[in-house]
């Protein structure tokens, strides 16, 4: 019950370990279409750009950055936690320039912040925020921020790695341009993919590049070689085979779910959880609108020593708690509840372990 | 049978399977410092910077270059297959200036010719390479080449994708300074990993840049704060936990078998097949002391309808044969035997299966 890698399900890892078959061969080339499938139902798009970056979600994060953002151009980033910084750090280093728009660590991303910050920089191309921050277990508004860049002709990236999968998001509906994700979180894949998706506007943009993209391994236009399903598939790199089994089957498990069962799934849990958190004592880092439910940031109970708790969790009953990050570093927990993740049994664990070690 | 991915070990795809832990629990940690042991030997290196990048060969090759090179810089770069024309364009996405070596598809890169590019160009910086050219099958002299690029002042930059635990290699001995390599070829690992060093002069040379790295996710001096095992983890990217119980499974199994004996079986597994594709007709595309035993490169004879032949063996004996690459794309077979799939069983079925279908 950390806050990623979630816990993965036993028929996911199952599905990993089947034979590798070479990335060409025409049985797993049936299986990746499937496999896009069952990534645009995911983000509820209908965009042919849809893929798995063949590395962890920071690689997802990068992709887009460098795929659309070219040197000179301006890029508004929300900050609201460690994932925003990290945006800003990416658009920097393909030589953009970053304008950020900050809020406290715990609070969303203000949409009247933004459309200031909008307005006072009406050359801006991008707007970047961070849809699930899982370093505070805040949620944004991310359809009212999407719809603010379109107003101000800007692109919008979004982060949605802790939140694909684990509460509402509509990629075509809201009008996301650019958006990854990472598999370990609410799919409970195993960790080391990032599926991404590009809209329309967003391909249109890549495709009015200047200069070439920097990063040769995560440039789209040579990805899309291997993973276009247009006649024949082009070699770029050599596909991460089993983990690709392994998200297929994570999906195709959510996709059984239904994706709003899965959300009030999440919903649902948290409120138990977040029920008996506060029986217990505990409160909450963020204000209730904006809580994530499947990140449960609250305080830890003063005299109670963190990594010593912890441990004894992870020791004595199996159960992992995340510290806090940065400032919150000692002072909070991270409570995970993502996807094979938020089961009752897994509450009862926890509350029921907590019960006793707090007292 | 193909070029990679090769047939992946049964323990590792059971080590795969074992249940997700976090990447900084005390558990993960420990086989993480192990796993970096390993490697340090499958390379005969003891150099500290000696980590597996959470991405295919192909973002190992990025690595080296982006961290390595500068905007401006100079790289001889030895052309005699795909992957060496792959580095030059990492070299200009970097902004460094590429000078080439060339070489026909076929042949080693030859150190005649290095030392004569390397007299014209006396402000070059570096020079990269291919050991095993799995495009071709022809192996270079990676200590011969690696010391002329010393008394040039360069740093070395080699692909060791395909020669990894096939054929020899010492990157300490032979004074390799930058080295990539990948898990799905001699490793017989799941794809989707790239195991890289880097000797004190490239590590002095990382210290020295003026220019941030252009890639956050691939920054090794942001990633080495995971991989350093010195005191406390900090966190960079979520670990492709799963990926990594396959390597290190991988990697014990080759130093079970010991170094030298997993090459020399590479050797004699060779010559078996060599053997039987000599008697069956078949002539080698590469000269006999540049071939590399994992990779068996080979004319398709005269008559022969290659897509047909090689789907007859798909279908009807579950054997991969690799296509030809390039120029040589419907002329060759590219015949693996790396790793796991170097074994008398293979070769057997792989010469019975031909001498069937050829007749």
């Amino acid at each position: 019950m950390g806050p990623g890698p979630s816990d993965v399900y036993p028929q996911v890892l199952a599905a990993q370990a089947r034979p590798t078959v070479g990335h060409l061969d025409p049985l797993f080339i049936g299986m990746m279409d499937e496999l896009k499938k069952l990534l645009q139902y995911a983000f509820q798009t209908e965009n042919p750009m849809t893929i798995a970056v063949s590395a962890p979600g920071s690689a997802g994060m990068e992709t887009c950055f460098v795929n659309l953002v070219e040197p000179g151009e301006k890029v508004i980033v929300c900050r609201n936690g460690v994932f925003g910084e990290r945006m800003r750090q990416n658009v920097e280093r393909c030589g953009g320039v970053a304008v950020c728009v900050d809020n406290a660590w715990g609070e969303p991303v203000s949409p009247e912040q933004l459309e200031l910050v909008l307005q006072q920089h009406p050359d801006a191309r991008f707007v970047a925020f961070v849809h699930a921050e899982t370093s505070t277990g805040a949620l944004s508004d991310a359809k009212t921020l999407c719809a603010l860049a379109r107003q101000h002709d800007c692109i919008s990236i979004v982060d949605a790695v802790t939140s694909l999968g684990g509460v509402e998001l509509r990629v075509d509906e809201w009008g996301i341009d650019a958006i990854y994700s990472g598999s370990q979180k609410c799919l409970s894949c195993v960790p080391g993919l990032s599926p991404v998706s590009f809209s329309e506007r967003a391909v249109a943009k890549i495709k009015q590049r200047k200069s070439p993209v920097q990063s040769w391994f995560l440039d789209q236009s040579l990805v899309m070689g291997y993973w276009s399903g247009q006649g024949k598939r082009s070699y770029h790199h050599t596909a991460p085979v089993n983990s690709l089994y392994a998200l297929h089957e994570a999906l195709r498990l959510l996709a059984a779910e239904g994706l709003e069962q899965a959300w009030q799934r999440h919903r649902a849990m948290h409120q138990l959880l977040a029920d008996g958190l506060t029986k217990l004592g505990l409160r909450f880092v963020v204000a209730q609108p904006y809580r994530l439910p499947q990140l449960n940031h609250v305080y830890i109970p003063q005299g109670v020593d963190d990594a010593a708790l912890r441990s004894t969790l992870l020791e004595h009953y199996n159960l992992e708690l995340g510290a806090g990050l940065g400032e919150m570093a000692g002072k909070t927990w991270r409570i995970g509840l993502m996807g094979y993740g938020a089961r009752r049994e897994n509450i009862a664990l926890c509350l029921q372990a907590l019960s006793l070690h707090l007292s």
